[in-house]
């Protein structure tokens, strides 16, 4: 994402409202309700307007809805009402009129940042099998979102105020992240991770790289990944003047960073990086793309069927990616400070 | 470890000194003299009286020591005073004369716990590269001590008041603990966490095992092991009747134990356990060793060569131990509540 972008206008989100018989209407109408009324018109909701009035109900919320065209007054809730070919889904489960809702929620969410018109995309949950029920094939949004803007890559950076991890892999076997790593992906990722935190203010972002095996593999006798690629890699981020540390042993690497001694810790494989984020800040990390042509920050959780339209859900991860949204375009928290996990 | 053993006597808590080199001679003394006056006759130190004073002055402490044999007033400080063939070693480096007395110093705390006169062995750190050096080749306590009392197999716990993890597997490469994951395994480890909880008074231990994969293989996708080994070792546990759930999601369980929901979490590579539990507790983590026939605690961290004799060794970890082990013979806290971590 290029940081010359436009920003002159004001600033936009847009949100998509993820899969309808999930919980991401719920958590997006009690997240804007709970946004200052002078902020509400920074966001827009990419969805079925019908499906967001019955969640604001559902919560107790009577919204003053207006659509991208016609603002409204101040505190209304912008709603981009998204043409879908049917409505035909049931709370709760997964359908592939419900697959392809959400998949036109974000066609039409990545088309807008194409165009200018939003600067992030704020991602609620979909279901795959509804994806795929629709004939979308796709396994989530990565993919989605790259196959919908060209892109061949993309990592997986989850991060909170506290603790902050980017993947070399995500969604494979253990066994096959282990396969996988190879020094030119690990300097890639600390590539990604340095631009997003410089994005983000840090004029040099300190960047941990955790070791592979246990205690790195101590000099090879439990395994040598961390000789063979790691260390090589980290030389190299070294030579290209990147302020890279590492390989550190895991189970040290994290307290370090928690204690605030780096900005972000590169992880090898999925339980890796989700382990010590969601353990420190589980309703607080969000989890945000690096390497797309757009930015785009997501709840990390899943469309939670099983407690859908119940008025229970609960909306802090949806409220910390906005947050976290404003952070990557210069702007202030939209919400208050969070309560601590 | 039969739990008929004869407690009807005073209880005692054997401490190693470890390797003289490193840190151990300093935190045993500093955690000695922050323990209450009518509590240090529990303690019996194995190791080197001349090394243990030369701490104490250091630390601006002056301990009356005794011996076993003739305890001393109230207070004193319990020296077995081990014989040594050598102490041509030096501050902070590994040596053969080192690595022997840290062999010695376990080696008569194992035969004074097989003799009834101690009951629990807290271990201070060992060198692994000494202890070669000084022709015994173990790769570090837990081989030794397996050695020492004929056992075949042990299970590491890393334990506090937060978050506690036994792991199926430790320092092996995380391909080959991969290769090694099977139900039979997971269910003895399964068994000696169950076992040992019930001796810290637990009634009905509840315990989680951690999914391999990421999202337990999302029913295959990412890897087929937690379908083909830990589906079925949970199922074996929940028939014998112990309060086992899993496969659950390793990015969810130890935030689900953290928060209350189990006593322990069973970890299938080192970092998947030592991750999460030194990062909420780093200082209050301890090592215990459980499938020996001894009770062993040990401290978490090791000799901190470039840190020893200086003065400024933290002893917290030290304390931790001493009170779990007192916890293991069904006693109070010695130290007072740790500050959080």
């Amino acid at each position: 994402m290029s940081s010359s972008q436009d920003l002159s206008r004001d600033w936009k989100i847009g949100i998509t409202m993820g899969d309808p018989c999930g919980v991401g209407a719920e958590i997006i109408m009690q997240a804007l309700a709970e946004a200052p009324a002078r902020q509400r018109g920074h966001f827009i909701v990419f969805g079925h307007q019908p499906t967001l009035a019955r969640a604001a109900a559902l919560a107790g919320l009577d919204p003053v809805f207006a659509t991208p065209d016609a603002p409204g007054p101040a505190g209304s809730i912008v709603v981009a009402d998204v043409a879908l070919a049917s409505t035909d889904w049931t709370d709760g489960q997964a359908s592939a009129a419900g697959g392809d809702a959400a998949y036109r929620f974000i066609e039409a969410a990545v088309r807008a940042c194409q165009a200018g018109v939003i600067d992030v995309i704020a991602t609620a949950p979909l279901n795959k099998s509804a994806l795929h029920a629709a004939g979308h094939h796709f396994d989530g949004h990565t993919e989605l979102l790259a196959h919908l803007t060209g892109s061949k890559k993309s990592f997986m950076l989850l991060a909170s105020d506290r603790l902050s991890a980017i993947h070399t892999t995500t969604h494979v076997a253990l066994a096959e992240a282990i396969r996988r790593l190879n020094p030119a992906r690990i300097v890639d990722t600390v590539v990604h991770a340095d631009a997003h935190f410089r994005e983000l203010g840090v004029a040099r972002p300190r960047i941990a790289v955790a070791g592979l095996n246990p205690h790195c593999g101590e000099n090879g006798i439990f395994g040598t990944e961390d000789i063979d690629h790691i260390v090589p890699a980290v030389r190299q981020c070294r030579e290209m003047g990147l302020d890279v540390s590492g390989p550190i042993s895991a189970d040290t690497v994290f307290h370090r960073a928690l204690r605030g001694e780096f900005d972000v810790v590169v992880a090898h494989y999925h339980d890796q990086g989700h382990i010590p984020t969601k353990l420190v800040a589980f309703d607080e990390t969000v989890n945000v793309s690096l390497g797309l042509p757009i930015r785009r920050v997501s709840v990390d959780h899943g469309t939670a069927y099983d407690i859908a339209w119940r008025g229970v859900a609960n909306h802090r991860n949806m409220k910390a990616a906005l947050d976290y949204g404003a952070r990557m375009l210069g702007q202030a928290r939209v919400f208050g400070e969070p309560a601590d996990a």
